[in-house]
């Protein structure tokens, strides 16, 4: 039993994330979710162990809704049907590391290619793995400068070619495309190449953008992965990696301990998450997912109008739910939880409401500092 | 909402596991853990993203509860005690990822020795770091045989020693002692070392073991990683690993995104454990962890006994809470979730019962391919 000193340290802390929810405007995080129903599978050791497509002797897990989860995605990423295979990772950055390492594997001496907009982690992931990396320049929308990647590419030709695309960036939601740089392969005849497609955020609604942006297999990636606790929402940070099979089976070595093999960065796995997000998607499904995309993107909208009304120089890229407005001061960044580099913005990421928006606008115009 | 066939997809999950549970006798996995009371943080997107020791701008997470798991397993493992960091894992192997991790940055070209019966995850995280290793022999109790570690090292005294001690080996929970170990590097002067205590399993008990096995920070080693979902019991896998701070400090940098460093293997970091972790330390203290230490020895001493009585050669390791076999028949493998390689095993991790090993025996008895 708890004490009632420690009782009440976890009720203040209960009251305080109550009212810091409340107040979350800076990251891509949807704060919508219920998943009450799932509470139950939290009196088990559930562990997904090993390769989800293959059975364990360790029986207390979730691998078959697992293997759903990666179909879902896997279908509306345009993986070719027969040559997939993927498992729902710990986050980003961990999708991120498996489609580096993975590409590391086919391409032992390659160069790895991302733009100065790239999300931190890539940074520490190529570190990790010891791959030599070049950064690119970023156009002022955050996308990568195609100019300057062909350049670099073409000073390297004889170096296979690695490459992390930003779908999208993480503070200007800028989207790299990728048949542009599938393109710039071509035409300068790179035999040896990879793209990784970082769709940290943007991959669970990209593709029902219409236009759909060019991110996904059928525009030219090798693997692409995906956050679960942004825009679907989890109170548990987790994410899909989807790869082509032949690649995956590169990496990987079967296990007589747990009667699998061992395909996965981490070993034992979360089982509650891929319970999460098969929830989620049985529970939205496409329509939902799109009606989601369309009520953020509505609201982004206002937001960037409202503000530009109020004299603040807010702006957005082209269907993107992150808006970007000048370096904010530290009083508001705190209170807002807003991120911030050289700019700040906010993400109306599911959750986020009109009455939320309006309420720190007057707070900017109120305080301004930009 | 979920359609009837989905809602009973989904029950049929529920049973299953319920069933399961009554018969995992194969994995240091604890059963008994009841965190209901935690069940309402998960209406929040918890996100314990960065450094645990430093605030973020993202303020919905638990970073000062994991501080004081950090502090209870610092304590535990005697790390010194100003110069101590470490945070909460997604599970062992990233805990033994972030000590390799330390390792290489310190020492470039150093060789990594860890015995053949290391877990599996240990190749795949040298490989995944790209570092030089030699796989030492194990003595028939599993534990490292010293005098190859010795030779072996000796023969490359020009380069810096690196060693994964296992704390117990996945299989027999045999313990490699670092005293042993550090005795070794000191005869041969090496002057450039380091030693990470893989404690998966038994690193939450060993502590309480009389007398001590020779495997913190007291005994030489310059980090330990230990799981969190083995003996504490946690419905999600996870872990501690606790390193020396002035090494830490070597690797992460400063992110302006999140207000805070960056210097976890993953970026996105789950907030549930830790609260699970702080419960399960607040709850049980030292003494019920203690408690629950005796409760499965004496198990597992009964285990033994029995066996043998029925003529069944099982034996275990000192102290250990691992009942070694023969190898079972496959029925028996998969009834009882039995980790099999050369051997097989039961592991007492608490939740396990006398009425459970007895039906084990049985079946054994019975169906004896032994």
């Amino acid at each position: 039993m708890l004490t009632e000193s420690e009782n009440s340290q976890i009720d203040t802390l209960f009251l305080k994330l109550q009212e810091g929810v409340q107040r979350f405007l800076g990251y891509p995080i949807a704060t919508d979710f219920n998943y009450e129903l799932l509470y139950r599978f939290l009196q088990f050791p559930l562990n997904n162990i090993g390769d989800p497509f293959q059975d364990s002797t360790y029986a207390i897990g979730t691998r078959e809704f697992e293997r759903e989860v990666v179909d879902f995605f896997a279908d509306i990423y345009h993986a070719p049907k027969d040559d997939y295979w993927g498992y729902v990772t710990n986050g980003g950055t961990e999708g991120n590391l498996y489609g580096l390492y993975l590409a590391r594997e086919l391409h032992r001496n390659g160069i790895v290619y991302f733009s100065e907009d790239t999300h931190y982690s890539v940074n520490k992931n190529v570190n990790l793995l010891g791959m030599r990396y070049i950064m690119i320049k970023s156009q002022p929308s955050g996308e990568i400068d195609y100019d300057d990647l062909r350049e670099s590419i073409r000073l390297h030709r004889d170096v296979p070619v690695i490459i992390m695309a930003n779908i999208g960036t993480t503070m200007k939601e800028a989207r790299d495309d990728i048949s542009k740089i599938r393109g710039i392969l071509t035409d300068l005849v790179i035999q040896q190449s990879y793209i990784h497609s970082d769709s940290a955020f943007c991959g669970t609604y990209a593709p029902f953008i219409e236009p759909k942006p060019a991110f996904d297999f059928a525009d030219g990636a090798d693997s692409v992965a995906v956050s679960g606790h942004k825009f679907v929402g989890s109170p548990i940070p987790c994410g899909v990696v989807i790869v082509k099979k032949r690649n995956a089976e590169r990496i990987g070595e079967g296990v007589g301990y747990i009667g699998c093999r061992d395909t996965t960065i981490t070993g034992s796995r979360n089982g509650f998450t891929p319970l999460v997000l098969w929830y989620a998607i049985k529970t939205l499904g496409k329509e939902g997912l799109k009606k989601r995309l369309n009520d953020c993107l509505e609201i982004a909208e206002y937001a960037v109008e409202a503000m530009n009304r109020h004299g603040i120089p807010a702006w957005r890229n082209p269907n993107a739910l992150t808006v970007v407005l000048p370096k904010v001061k530290e009083s508001i960044k705190n209170k807002w939880q807003l991120a911030t580099s050289d700019v700040s913005h906010i993400i109306v990421a599911p959750g986020v409401t009109k009455a939320q928006i309006d309420t720190l606008i007057q707070d900017l115009v109120g305080d301004l500092n930009i």
